[in-house]
């Protein structure tokens, strides 16, 4: 395992031919990592089931994919950027699937959060076509999307990872590559594990300040100036005070992280009560009708005065 | 409340007589405290229980205060830095107590960590004597506290606050003064509440990362880069893959932190349900003889390999 | 320690004439067992804060006694049932405090369900006035103190814990002598860690039950026949399907009674992460406006739908 | 969903002969079920992986099944009891499996207790076959099965379940018939998942009484007199004390139910914190060992005196 720090991304002037680059899924993620590749001049096809969301990136310059298949099937690298486990599936290996277009001296590299089972089958299928494969979940939400600065959290084919770098390098400001597939999916879990114990524990204090007294905003403010100051409290705390949780990632996706990082805890026999007890309130949050909100809105699963920490 | 931004410390050519200090528990953060002080150029006096421990500051220029009663009565202005609230109470209400040495024009700035109700004891007994009383617990542990970078959480009479401005900005880089005795230390629970859960959180991610394959070192790295990066990770982090957690903050203080704010938490009917899963982690590692490392070794309470992360 | 069979209180033929007997606090617990002593035909004088209280008993034979000082000066042992530690020792050691009118040879036998600290507290008071001592909280709420079967869990001294006896088994079914001060409530507060944790988890089991398909009614059914089966579960389980909560024994002293164990656990460094979780979901219906109702209300804080579970 | 009485089974004297019974999987419970039939005087053909184990009833009088296909056949209606769902799909569906020998007529009862999703496969199998499908998983472990008092948590198919009622009764005590496939499985994991509650609940109170100087055997003997009393407390109590475990049902098992029971939760949506907390509790005795010891065996990982509690 070994961390590289940022190349500078060079497109112009190269000797070989540049490659040309499929984009499976066009959500919130897909549309704006897509978007970078776009603009850096890259030759991109798009894809996504709603074929509307193609629309506004093919009028940026992208072609149109008609299916998984055939994007994969023109293009000579393949992102997939899908919202679960069953959807990343589906999208490589299923009736249309991108894996029916691959061959030798193609990769296809998986981009979104899954479990490491799912990637594993999807390596094998992909293997099984001669083609190579990487996982590369990334850490970072909307805006690191579309600022080009997620985190790449890679595995599998080493000789693909040196492909894609530089259109990681247009994507995110930083990759690991990390070995063996399943390691991407296993850091990604790791670490949005502690993100939404972080984000549950800081909704706690914010609440309880609140409830003894404290002005929630202040609260945001110390936290911002010690150890504890991490980028997502000042960007989230402000809007979480205002009762406001624009969905950058939702609720539900985090909580989807938290079981899959609990499965995995499981497999392993690894005693994990913060994250166990974390997960249970992102369900309640999930149960109370907050799912396609923002994560930080798990802050309602703790309030229980209907009218929010701003009243 | 309104926070404050940091008023750079103008210590040379005043109209008035500089205010003498007295400084009350020379622990490893009241050492670091007053020691800013006296090399700030302020006439300074110390006491400590263990009277061994002034030496070093005298050394340096301190005068050495006989008890706390007599320091009190010697100095304008009295900081104490207690470990406890029992030690807190005693230093200020027991037999040679500081507040015997207060009255009018003097003022009683504690700064040890305590729940509301030993600072409102503590400041019914200063107004008593007709002196002023500040609370002003402080965010930041060893090294900020030799930086100078602490973080005040202050409240009580506000004219003391103004007068101990210049001292605080010679401390601590920031200072918030929040109304009323009480209102620090629900602000130093909260942060402290929330600081516990995510080195718990954070432990708990690199020790499930370990297990399934994954470098704690990388895993630490990736953190650092993201949303979730917090100072606190990156400061400990690295010591804790190597299983060393030299004492900065004691485990057994961010026990007793957690233990307040879930009494806190009690009193007012609020459910806090990651911090009272945090909380059992720290009282399992206090059990397992972890103390008195730093609060980092609750890493320690998730091994069940005794070998630690690095094997 | 050693548990005793219940022996068959023989009231009648004695060779020394009956002792007087004194009860203090007529809540829920207090009136049944001060009339279950009445109407065994002893000499009782009851009071109550609330003196309308009394009424009742007074028609029924028992004595009014004007304050609890009054109380254990006229009675030559007296029992005292309050509802919380800061009542215990209000009673015991206030201004007109029965403490004020002990005395050797008297005894005072104290029901409340406490900490140990409260009991030890009153146990130095009724000894520096010579009189002998026995804490004695019972396991069992409103209709075992109404049937007499409730259980005695007494610590202190040996000699009154014999004098009380034939008491002890009007009003109870069994009796444990637990040696020193401080047992007898630390066995109260394991006992209502453990009903506590079972009725959070009963409730856990009905609401999960219910929304995957199953008739609650029919779970109470199944969990009532086989290894898990236990009085509270038949006792509570069939109101608790129709959403009723009369309060024998109530949310908020549950809560407490966690909070003590808790603490109790804290001061010993013993993790009990399920009674910590258990106790943030008491919180949690406390915080909802449940704490007057019956413990088993605790399975409203469960419940996402507002109709309940009969539903 | 309907609870039925037991009734008297009434093996002699039919008007029909009596069908012949399959048993496959003869572990701990499996073989004291088969056992039980083959006193009762049915024609009972067992089957299990490991050979070996079918010997001592065949001695008994049961017939030896050669292959789970095989023994379907054979017999008019065939149980099933294996460990998992991975097991119970692989006996009913593998590539000698029970379904391969069902046919018209023929009925298949599995009394494992695994997760919904497993259940309505094993349904779709045999249904497809033309035979008929009960769930039947039992509530009760060795004890119980040994003596003919489990108890049957059935659903599917309405006619196989009023066939099956005599040999339920002969190794139950009671019945309950819950409608469509999946209701047995859930009800099962509701129980199973209250009972681990309880077990760790109960451990946790045994070990804090222990640090704070109660004897555990008057704990257990407090318990058993109370609210709540229930079976299991005073059929393991004694031996936990003792720090023996003798496995009637393996922890592992109770962590595995804990598992799908979560997992069921998860997909209602339904908070279940107490479970969760519990099920990483035992999650934590499963990575000290105890997987293989009875599930009571979940109060070790409470002990941090290695000694255990009966020191």
């Amino acid at each position: 395992m070994a961390a590289m720090a940022k190349a500078l991304p060079v497109v112009a002037e190269r000797e070989h031919p540049l490659p040309s680059i499929g984009f499976l899924g066009l959500g919130i993620m897909g549309t704006a990592m897509a978007r970078n590749l776009v603009k850096a001049g890259y030759d991109v096809t798009v894809w996504n089931r709603t074929t509307s969301k193609c629309d506004a990136l093919v009028s940026e310059g992208a072609k149109r994919g008609a299916s998984p298949m055939q994007t994969a099937g023109a293009c000579d690298i393949t992102f997939a950027m899908l919202a679960d486990p069953a959807g990343a599936i589906e999208v490589a290996c299923g009736e249309d699937g991108a894996v029916k277009g691959l061959g030798p001296g193609k990769g296809y590299v998986d981009v979104s959060t899954v479990d490491g089972d799912t990637s594993k089958a999807i390596y094998k299928a992909v293997q099984a076509k001669g083609a190579e494969f990487l996982e590369a979940p990334v850490s970072g939400s909307k805006k690191p999307a579309e600022d080009g600065t997620l985190i790449f959290l890679t595995a599998g084919d080493k000789s693909l990872y040196d492909k894609v770098v530089p259109f990681l390098d247009v994507m995110g400001k930083s990759r690991f590559y990390l070995g063996e597939v399943g390691n991407g999916a296993a850091m990604k879990l790791v670490v949005n594990m502690i993100m939404g114990s972080m984000m549950a524990s800081f909704s706690e204090g914010l609440v309880l300040g609140k409830k003894v007294g404290l002005d929630p905003a202040t609260i945001v403010e110390v936290v911002g100036q010690g150890a504890i100051a991490a980028p997502m409290f000042a960007m989230k705390g402000p809007s979480m005070v205002k009762g406001s949780y624009p969905p950058a990632f939702p609720l539900k996706h985090q909580q989807k992280d938290l079981r899959l990082a609990l499965a995995m805890a499981e497999d392993v026999a690894q005693p994990t009560p913060v994250a166990a007890s974390v997960n249970d309130i992102y369900k309640r949050a999930k149960a109370e009708g907050l799912g396609d909100q923002d994560f930080s809105a798990i802050i309602e699963a703790y309030l229980l005065d209907p009218k929010g920490l701003n009243h």
